[in-house]
């Protein structure tokens, strides 16, 4: 097997302090794989001169194609297309369809008047391919040099996805040579990464050379992933299909899916398929439980709502806990969610209700009840679950783990 | 200046096919910085040896300190231990520590015997020294050689930053050269980046070279930073600040602070400050805004609960919007985000309420109410401010500045 790989390297001092959070590489090395490109290497550098330039010289030794995001904007510290025109012997010349844009942008779309920073963003390196951009003023390049292919995008992340899908995910096939890449993921709830290890011994000593195999611990659950890649599509799938159903008939008791879906996700393909539909009453979650839910196109199917009570007086108030409930058990107790969860079903009249209640911390800890101390309640029309955690974690790794956790008792409840 | 820079290596195929967004290396970046040590280069590598081989006999050259994450676990897909130990010349022995608190983990904590795999994860190289993991059973670990220091740490997040924090931070100033790094940052709204640019021209030709400027564009807001290196601290602050201070008062009519703070922390503050309230109904944004603003420590404070309405049945019955306005002037409408915000801090009784309904898409959209229509509605008791918006990108995208703009609405609000 002989193909082309693929470096993304990512440029701004903002990657480099912490600033912000590169989304991009890993949207990019999605798509890249779907069409049958391996990535190498993602390397981010900041807005130095140097480093940039080093940076291609390194990448374009171990790639065929290389992707730079970012650096691309109209102010001084972008220096992206300065350093590519030289890098490529080019001079910066107006190019006419983006000057188009660009003015179409100002005047008819923003109707502002421009300044010269925008007219400089028509300005590409004559040695480069123009990649159109229709969410935005700064043009995608391309250039090719000693046999390999840059590719260069902005990092404003829908541009930079908007260039990828129109543009150069179309082109690539035509420019480098690509290969199958297969990926095939179990999801696992209940059982620590050593001990799946364990239960799939056999069948991780019989995977040929050419099957990957990962493990991905998260949020109390571990995904263990297959990855082939080869040549031929119909073997390669046939083989990987074959493997994978070892695995997943070793790990049928822990099961929660075989695919890489995220449990959000996967409750509003059960709820849909099954006409139901679902709330939820959260307090210690402030709604990232429904934030989850909604997150996915077409939620409105299968959600009709939450009331965060977040004050106890909301849960007495819209959710009719009595106040006698929160002070004999208080608000962090299986009876006060067990009626959240029973109110919240008949207000909104769903199928099925999620309620929790818990203490996420750093503060709010007592020695009864310390930080990362949950119930959660799942109901439908016949009972109602609950079930108690510790998380003990930080602020934002508890609300993540309480949600998981309710999300997957909720699928234990449609699934029966 | 003569200062020690520093590398991150993160391991892990997943990071390459674009499974996992790496959020390490941000946090990492942002310890490192605070403790004077600049990051020059992060590069992300697959579990294969050659590759990570080839990274750090590059990222040595570059750094005198080099970060390695991932790679640490049990399972046979995670192979930096041994790479680190033969790149070291060592032999893995048992370390005793270790050794004891993976036993404690599993006996005393866990309450399940272990297995030969839980074993494996206390045998370090013997030329390492170790770094105590108290949240988990891969130790982290660290090598020297040739002046360079090697700092391998496990991937799991809340695993890295436990031992960053209690181990490797408070060693680092005694082994390696720092500086002092000073960030300031203005958040800016209603102003694009190249009309902000031409407003601080002066102010950015008067910069002396030690003090970098950058401008980041997201939504729809510009954060202009700047970011001073330098020995003396005394003097960094006070420069720093003085040019910071006329850049402040020049954007003085676009200035929504003067701080690196989200929105959301930005509106805690504030109401915290003024012992005020606020609740949310939200419709299009399915409990985003709310989880947003509990995802800030001690927003109990001040935040009381929300509606998240997202059927328009909901709106009715829990919301008290009569059937005839969401008849007649429809759910994405001005009367009714309106008597959302109303009638929720009614319910919620709080000083402020934030509603909003919208389109987020792919679907619902119409010709006269596109996706990315939104209405937005910030009440207090006296007045009721509302705004549309058509943000037109990905459902992701417009929930996202969906919220930004309501908080930013309910800032102006707060403010007066």
């Amino acid at each position: 097997m002989n193909t082309d790989f693929a470096s993304i390297i990512t440029i701004g001092d903002e990657l480099l302090i912490g600033q912000v959070v590169d989304t991009n590489s890993a949207w990019m090395a999605q798509e890249l794989n779907k069409i049958g490109i391996s990535i190498k290497h993602r390397i981010a550098v900041g807005d130095v001169w140097d480093d940039i330039w080093y940076a291609l010289d390194e990448e374009s030794k171990q790639a065929k194609i290389i992707f730079i995001t970012g650096g691309l904007g109209p102010t001084s510290d972008d220096i992206t297309k300065p350093l590519l025109c030289k890098y490529f012997d080019g001079k910066l010349k107006i190019d006419e369809d983006t000057l188009a844009h660009v003015t179409n942008i100002f005047l008819d779309v923003l109707k502002r008047p421009m300044i010269d920073l925008n007219l400089k963003q028509a300005e590409v390196p004559d040695t480069c391919t123009v990649l159109r951009n229709d969410k935005g003023t700064a043009p995608g390049m391309m250039f090719e040099k000693n046999g390999k292919i840059f590719i260069s995008l902005p990092g404003v992340p829908h541009e930079m996805k908007w260039i990828m899908s129109n543009v150069v995910l179309p082109m690539l096939p035509s420019k480098v040579k690509t290969t199958n890449i297969e990926h095939r993921t179990l999801l696992t709830a209940g059982i620590g990464e050593s001990f799946l290890a364990e239960l799939v011994k056999e069948e991780e000593i019989a995977l040929p050379p050419q099957i990957k195999l990962a493990y991905l611990p998260n949020s109390g659950m571990v995904r263990l992933r297959l990855t082939a890649i080869g040549d031929n599509k119909e073997m390669l799938s046939k083989q990987i299909n074959l493997y994978f159903n070892a695995f997943k008939i070793k790990v049928k008791d822990y099961l929660v899916i075989d695919e890489d879906l995220p449990m959000h996700s996967l409750i509003g393909r059960l709820l849909k398929d099954r006409g139901q539909t679902v709330s939820t009453a959260e307090s210690c979650t402030g709604g990232y439980i429904a934030h989850l839910i909604t997150s996915i196109p077409g939620a409105s199917a299968y959600f009709k709502g939450s009331v965060v009570s977040y004050d106890n007086s909301i849960k007495t108030s819209v959710l009719d806990v009595p106040e006698s409930t929160l002070e004999t058990f208080g608000a962090v107790s299986e009876e006060t969610v067990i009626l959240m969860a029973k109110n919240v079903r008949e207000i909104m009249q769903t199928d099925f209700s999620i309620a929790v209640s818990g203490i996420m911390g750093p503060d709010g800890g007592t020695v009864e009840k310390p930080v990362g101390k949950v119930w959660i309640a799942v109901a439908n029309n016949k009972e109602i679950s609950t079930k108690s955690f510790e998380f003990r974690y930080n602020r934002e790794r508890n609300i993540e783990l309480t949600a998981i956790n309710a999300l997957n008792m909720l699928r234990i409840a449609i699934c029966g």
